[in-house]
């Protein structure tokens, strides 16, 4: 397939360059300038705009950062418009699911397919052709899509027929990833005010049934002064403020969604939304202090 | 050693029966008359009062469900004064750490020692020797208390020379299950309620970063209208009950543990406290309604 993909960062530059070495036609344009080189060297294709990234394509693939970027893509830079009829837009961005239905419905009055795919797996399943993607949309579209799909995800979900159902799930996915971070943080804390050992604390977990695969890997981190950032606290203000504006459409009360929110809001606010979201936790000190007295 | 054992329930009957199994005198009592009939077939002693069962222990295993019962066996029903001096207290029940530190600063002015050392693993890890065990108090008595400790025990943590520690630790394992739960609940609804296939759902988070122990366990019998009672709501309101209390005395704001809590709350408000905790989800249904309509 002739594939427009717009979107060269640390995910979407190796998903391109896959789909060059699985043997798609690949036409790529990013707005930061020599984004494409690796996927040039490769045999793709470099494109001047989004416009021309999809000119002529048969599915045009958004690895933006939101919603909002991948609406500029197609109705402001002209996207949608350079695309034949019929074409596939593949949105893979993390959106709230109303504004996914939106966006396809837009795509509709013009002619063109959506998928909303929404993807996890960070940037070692995009390497690897590994991702995990929520697809939804209709079947002989996602039909349609499946040599490009299969290049890049290692399990792909079919989440349902209608746009909005795949941004759904990736955001359900978000709503836990966020509280169980935040939960653990809380629990962390608990932890190091009662003086109990942090590496007791985390052995006790690791073969315990409060245990999650957030715990595993960020409760860790927490326990170091400054760690390195695997994602930053700001991707959940976004993330989780997703989860909450969709809450807010559907008039739905999201408790614990809020509450882990709120906390990181105030580690954002404290200062800390460039850090590693581990460090929530700080937003926690900051809160109750440490150490404390026991009683 | 002899072991004095109160408490013969779903736990501690097994458990006492591993003792004897093991070459402990075990001298057993439970209020509810025929508890101890497998024990005593067994080559185990039938304790007509918790004072017997204590008299002439070299160590009491209290496995009974509260602090408040750990304190009445102790010190309402004698149990502490019928045994000798420098003999072993193991407060096995889930408890506050500032009651665990009370019980053990009464205990030592009697010239006892004891161990706070609450257990997880559930009837199977009861049954197979297979507990964990959070311990906390004096090394030399861990060191002492380390015979009967094996036996019930895989995984024995040490996490720290003071009463209190080990609770803490319990504590902030049931603060984690706690938050999963009710976060797997919220989860759940929000696929409900969007339409997404609950089953597609499971699998989806199974293979990503939002999975937990409790969702892999749970969710699925959120989705079941009735299921089984494996561990009740209002065993949630106690154990999170514990966490607030604590957080309380502590004065910590613990803000997820508490949303969860309200979601246990009204779960059992509403008449479901003796269902499977899994149907806390019932107090989101409540909360929001299903199904809804999807913007």
């Amino acid at each position: 397939m002739l594939v427009g993909f717009v979107g060269l960062g640390a995910m979407g530059a190796p998903m391109a360059l896959n789909l060059v070495k699985a043997g798609h036609g690949v036409q790529a344009f990013d707005v930061r300038a020599g984004a494409a080189n690796d996927l040039v060297a490769a045999g793709g294709h470099a494109a001047p705009s989004a416009a021309e990234a999809a000119r002529g394509a048969d599915l045009l693939w958004l690895m933006v950062v939101s919603g909002d970027q991948a609406e500029a893509v197609l109705f402001d830079a002209g996207g949608a418009a350079a695309l034949p009829a019929g074409a596939i837009v593949v949105a893979a961005c993390t959106q709230a699911p109303a504004q996914a239905r939106r966006t396809a419905d837009r795509l509709a009055a013009m002619g063109l397919a959506m998928l909303d795919a929404p993807v996890s797996g960070g940037i070692k399943g995009a390497a690897s052709g590994a991702l995990t993607i929520m697809v939804s949309g209709d079947r002989g579209t996602q039909a349609r899509a499946k040599p490009v799909l299969d290049v890049l995800g290692k399990r792909v979900f079919d989440v349902g027929a209608e746009a909005g159902l795949g941004s759904t799930a990736k955001m359900i996915n978000q709503l836990l990833c966020g509280v169980h971070i935040a939960a653990a943080a809380e629990a962390m804390h608990v932890a190091e005010c009662a003086g109990v050992s942090p590496q007791t604390m985390l052995d006790i977990i690791a073969v315990s049934a409060g245990h999650s695969w957030m715990f595993g890997d960020r409760a860790p981190r927490m326990m170091q002064a400054d760690p390195p950032v695997a994602s930053a606290v700001d991707i959940f203000v976004k993330d989780l403020g997703i989860v909450l504006e969709q809450g807010k459409v559907n008039r739905q009360g999201l408790p614990l969604a809020a509450a882990a929110m709120q906390m990181f809001l105030a580690a954002s606010g404290l200062g800390h939304g460039k850090a590693d979201d581990s460090q929530v936790i700080r937003a926690y000190r900051a809160l109750n202090g440490l150490p404390r007295s026991k009683a």
